[in-house]
């Protein structure tokens, strides 16, 4: 863990130099991920066999997880696991359903009717990743807003194992009303999603998290269906005055940096007492994680306690660099509210810890990271509908914007646009006149 | 013109093909605009001075274009045109003023408070091409929407004249309410309001339309600052029953072909008559357009014609072609507007032309091209915010979900986000049991 002093400018600088080292790292062969890509495309799902059975050393007949199998997944895990997962789908849901839109119609002026329809994406694809750990809360987290979206099949894939599915990420799909869940994963997933194959359906969207061939595939699928943010490693920064709990402060520091050893975690406090108070804290509480390792590498590559003269110039340091989370332990924290700028997620006081967000609470935890959060949002409804405009002009209510369509028309060169207008009156006059329908003088 | 006959799935699949042809197509030195971003990112305005006199053969003090040539360019232009901007201005504000969404906030449960904070970005950088045409509609299309969603900061960029700058593009900026107009222009443009130089601010989106080098460019900063979608050539599909007036489809159909040479424009009827007598229209009506090289090769290549045996199989062609523009050319058109199920605008009846949406009722004319319409959306306020969650949890209602949230952790394999929860609690346990705090043993 850092101890950064000095002018806060200086600090923040350094800290981005910290995470445009860890943008430029590149570890993925991307010929790999396009040839993979190409061959899905090409050849469906013999393609697909052959790399899971060379990624993931599993050769299955199907790669399709039963009805039957996802429904006994409820009955495979802990009843006290699976009352937990429906708590947390209920807050989720109630969380989300407020971002749920209306289509718009205006129908203010005579002749003109024009409006905005909200429409649910058809087909999504979520990717759950594999490996050693299982995820259900990004389950819940990636498919209930494309639920209350409207979104009607709802595709899980996930890296299949000799064992089958974990049986909690099973439970968490049914839970959430996963549709179809497919025993596929890596780039071979992705382009089986983004192209589809005889027994993977070709989705609009692809969304959840993966390693990096994962996010590899998806960029490069991008156009062909839509996909998320990319997610770089996790960020906290903690802001907190001389009222805070170094101890509290310590474990979310810890909860954060157990995650990669790319995570970045810092605490910007008013308090010099309280800088080497957590310290201390984070010594003695990282010795009783499993996942010490990890920490301990996070925290001494991108932890920092940064000492500022007051709160507001503690936010200044957040705002600057725009983390993921932010928790605010200071006096009156919503107080605070306002000055924030830049974050995914705003936890407030000294009992909502990030790890309350990651799980229970409701709001997404799928946020955006590197400082985007300047431009980018938490994952919502949003991400899951699209939006189409219409329009309609009786022949009055045209023909009262005929002159200036025809003039901006031809300011900018393109006579047929004016022509398109005009000949919908001419044709009339024509007509009367006794003349036949020959040349269409455009606008002069 | 093509006359496709056929099953419609055939036909749908030829046209795609066309599309992917196109996407195909690459002209662009890549390594170049990679070498322009790096040593725009490295060396500023030096960079930056020295592309514009390379590329656009321009050597200027400065980039900036003063207020005053701002204010003096609504002098310049015609006072009919003003107008006609002015008046586009107000249906456009009009318009998307509906789409402008609050925060919202939930404080329904006891100690739980959550909730969406809606933030406008704080700097946007519009980009307008030059070249042969000026496009003061685009202008107000990328504008309007950013203003209305509040930010502060609005930033055109415009490749640099000898003449300087178009004075209706000059106009249409003062009309949207545009704070600042820099001549620079090209992939160092894109650069330039990605990492910001002394002269030019750095933005957090950037959006408008460009040529391949813009684009590419755009894309290589993506990450660092937002882009808007990759806009590919202009399309139109036009569904025709017998009522249809051909005159009118061929001259909306010419209005889009005139765009580019890659434009597609189909016209997809239920009646062979419609058919023959839009041919027709077609060969008569493009004689007298200044732009008819542009339009003939356009519709030799991506233009067709299609007939089919009912509306529906018509909006059916139209929806798995999911096209930019669509028009709706048949008796009681909003009867179908159910049935549209992937279009970026939507026209309806005889008097609504494409060209009255690209310039003037109000609907942003930046739409989703290459069938893109599946997934993405109209240009838009929702473009120019970002959201933040934001939650505070009392400690009574932290106590509520703390096993819950210890088991989910659990299953996760992260304990340090259990650690998180019970440590708030134990605490206090172990101050009342008089023991010192040492060890927080995570959730069993």
């Amino acid at each position: 863990m850092k101890r950064l002093n000095g002018d806060a400018i200086t600090i923040v600088q350094e800290i981005k130099k910290w995470r445009s080292s860890l943008a430029n790292e590149k570890g993925v062969p991307e010929k790999l991920v396009t040839e993979i890509i190409q061959a899905v495309k090409r050849d469906g799902d013999v393609a697909l066999r052959a790399f899971t059975k060379r990624f993931d050393q599993v050769d299955s007949p199907s790669f399709r997880v039963s009805e039957k199998e996802m429904e006994q997944a409820l009955n495979r895990i802990d009843e006290k696991l699976l009352i937990a997962l429906q708590k947390a789908k209920e807050n989720i849901w109630c969380y989300h359903e407020r971002q749920k839109r209306q289509s718009y119609i205006d129908a203010e002026q005579p002749g003109v009717i024009r409006g905005q329809l909200i429409r649910p994406l058809e087909v999504v694809g979520v990717y759950v990743p594999g490996g050693t750990a299982s995820y259900p809360s990004s389950v819940l987290m990636n498919v209930i807003p494309a639920k209350i979206a409207g979104v009607k099949r709802i595709i899980l894939v996930t890296p299949p194992h000799k064992e089958g599915v974990n049986p909690a990420v099973l439970a968490a799909a049914t839970i959430a009303g996963v549709d179809e869940v497919y025993c596929v994963g890596g780039a071979q997933a992705i382009a089986a999603l983004a192209y589809g194959t005889a027994s993977i359906p070709k989705v609009d969207k692809i969304v959840g998290p993966g390693n990096e061939y994962v996010a590899l595939a998806k960029r490069a699928v991008y156009g062909i269906v839509d996909i998320d943010m990319h997610a770089g490693p996790s960020e906290i920064i903690v802001v907190a005055d001389e009222t805070a709990n170094p101890a509290f402060i310590a474990a979310d520091l810890l909860s954060q940096a157990e995650h990669d050893t790319k995570s970045m975690a810092v605490c910007v406090t008013t308090s010099r007492d309280i800088a080497n108070e957590l310290e201390e804290q984070l010594i003695s509480q990282i010795e009783h994680l499993p996942r010490k390792e990890i920490a301990k590498q996070a925290l001494e590559q991108y932890g920092a306690i940064i000492v500022v003269p007051t709160v507001q110039a503690a936010i200044d340091v957040a705002n600057e660099l725009s983390p993921e989370h932010l928790e605010l332990h200071v006096q009156d924290p919503i107080q605070y509210l306002h000055a924030v700028k830049h974050a995914g997620s705003i936890f407030l006081g000294p009992y909502t810890p990030e790890a309350l967000g990651d799980y229970m609470a409701g709001p997404n935890h799928v946020l955006p990271t590197s400082g985007t959060a300047r431009f980018s949002s938490p994952l919502s409804v949003d991400d899951f509908i699209k939006k189409s405009s219409f329009l309609s002009y009786s022949k009055d209510a045209l023909q009262e914007v005929n002159e200036a369509i025809c003039l901006i028309a031809e300011t900018e060169g393109l006579h047929a646009h004016a022509q398109a207008i005009t000949i919908r009156f001419q044709e009339e006059e024509e007509k009367e006149d006794g003349k036949a329908l020959q040349t269409y003088p455009y606008y002069k």
